[in-house]
């Protein structure tokens, strides 16, 4: 009998290329989330650093210093910083969204309250930028202070044109690179930039960065309606649900028929919903072609990522960052 | 008949001698508070900022920086900063405390909701920081980063500290340092330290700031339980009607007797508050002195920021500043 071997997880042969890094990297994340005034907010950080996220992007961080041969202690750093920020802002979306769970456990905001996601959420974002002055390097500082306002932009962004069913592609690009995409990004510029790359090695793994997290949440969106099958997705009906405007609605609005627009002015802008109206979202997302248009830009935006690492020199990192983009996308194909 | 001269207001005097400076923040302030892709950024900033704040924290930067014998341009980058700091603590305060008024008006969270307050708050921190690496100053950077943390801290404990009648007088100095002082000392400093000036004159601009928001603080707390005449605040009763521990009811919780504890356990610790209890609370702390013993306290503050200023040369700003020390705590002497 043929065992079918198990294809390479990317993220864990990342995480075992840079086990003694990602080592540093969380004993400074649990050093730096230390209060000694204010015990809960170690308490609140611990529940989400704790969870057992992926740690995608401080691996990115550190990917990109270590293919660009630094050989300095900063990237610990950054990896820290960046995922103080990522942290920061679950929390604050958590709030935003109203959410009660997150990564399978009750959300921060509802074991203690919104008030201490909003405040434990500004204290790990002042201590990640200290953590970037500690590196002493402004170009670093420069670039993760831009990614946390375009983050902010996109987030505000995004909850501006919830229900808005004029929504266009170019805005949901915009608000997909503020939510997602800019932290990929600036995690993975900040570590060729500590190493000191040249520039076209940082404007190779800044694109690689976008163009990743692009990918990434293009995925999600499309798992939420339920991917090829409608049946991949774990939660899929949230974004409905909440009536935001991603990238299947809004091609599904656009190709509609009066009858159709009709059904999206109740669900969507009126928020109006009934039992059936998901399905019923779904066969004219089917019927339009939509999800596929969907996954077809995923898939381009991670075709775009992996070759956006071909000015980099061939090295076992950047093959587990190639692979990377495949595995992003793998639950669409 | 004599008409009584006005007493010159220290602050319209700061005003009057960096006016240009402000006019040059106040721009920056609004190019820097504009998003392209999302207007309700701009538009949620622009009705806390343009609702006539004092701009206490920005003048602080100016004056030191021009007592110091700064020539160039980024104090007035540093004054944005400071004031977007500020900002974007008050936005998210509105939602810690679930505030409907501030400065007299409808708060951001009540016109639109929690979750714009949230976000457009964090653009404010981030831009603040861009404004900051702008400078190209890491040790400025270090400063308001800093800062920025002891604020949220301030913030998680004041929180965690509310309604517990073991809150010490300790404490309570951590809580103001925090909530108040951090941001006008950090802003005192970052003044003196873009100006290249001498340790001794940042160390004295550093304690100037810290004393003047301790005692900025204990003065606003005092006048919340209607100071000297129990007639002069304005909004007297707001902290009590919340549980907040301030230095008054510390006092008086101290030297209360079993009855007088009692009240406190269920005003204050249950929350449980009815008709006439506010004007018990103030007959206990005037009984036990703890009203005056919080105004010695803001005056003792109040001479240490005037007396910390004393290594810096004489000149027309620090005459201003060492009025502000006596003006802040004017409404209660």
């Amino acid at each position: 009998m043929n065992i079918p071997e198990r294809t390479p997880n990317p993220i864990e042969m990342l995480q075992s290329s840079l086990t003694d890094e990602m080592e540093r990297v969380n004993g400074l994340i649990r050093t730096r989330m230390h209060s000694d005034s204010a015990p809960r907010i170690p308490q609140v950080t611990a529940h989400l650093v704790e969870a057992g996220g992926k740690r995608i992007r401080p691996l990115l961080t550190l990917a990109a210093a270590k293919m660009c041969g630094y050989t300095g202690p900063y990237h610990i750093h950054l990896a820290a910083a960046v995922e103080f920020i990522h942290t920061a802002t679950l929390l604050h979306d958590d709030v935003v969204d109203e959410s009660s769970k997150r990564r399978g456990r009750p959300t921060a905001n509802l074991l203690w309250d919104n008030k201490s996601s909003v405040l434990v959420g500004d204290y790990l974002f002042a201590r990640s930028f200290k953590l970037m002055v500690e590196t002493g390097s402004i170009e670093v500082l420069d670039i993760l202070s831009n990614a946390a306002a375009v983050i902010a932009e996109g987030e505000v962004l995004q909850m501006t044109a919830a229900s808005n069913l004029a929504t266009t592609p170019e805005t949901y690009l915009r608000v997909i690179r503020g939510k997602t995409a800019a932290l990929f990004s600036a995690a993975s510029e900040a570590g060729a930039v500590i190493a000191g790359a040249p520039p076209e090695h940082v404007r190779a793994l800044e694109c690689f960065g976008d163009a990743l997290g692009i990918s990434f949440q293009l995925t999600d969106d499309l798992l939420d309606y339920g991917g090829k099958t409608a049946a991949l997705g774990k939660n899929v009906g949230d974004d409905f649900r909440e009536g935001k405007m991603s990238l299947p609605v809004i091609l599904a609005v656009a190709s509609s028929d009066r009858f159709e627009r009709d059904f999206w002015d109740r669900v969507i802008a009126k928020g109006r919903q009934e039992d059936g109206d998901l399905e019923h979202a779904q066969s004219i997302m089917l019927k339009h072609g939509s999800l596929d248009a969907t996954r077809v830009e995923a898939l381009a935006y991670a075709t775009r990522a992996r070759e956006a690492l071909s000015p980099l020199p061939p090295s076992p990192i950047r093959r587990h960052l190639e692979d990377l983009t495949g595995f992003v996308v793998a639950r669409i194909v």
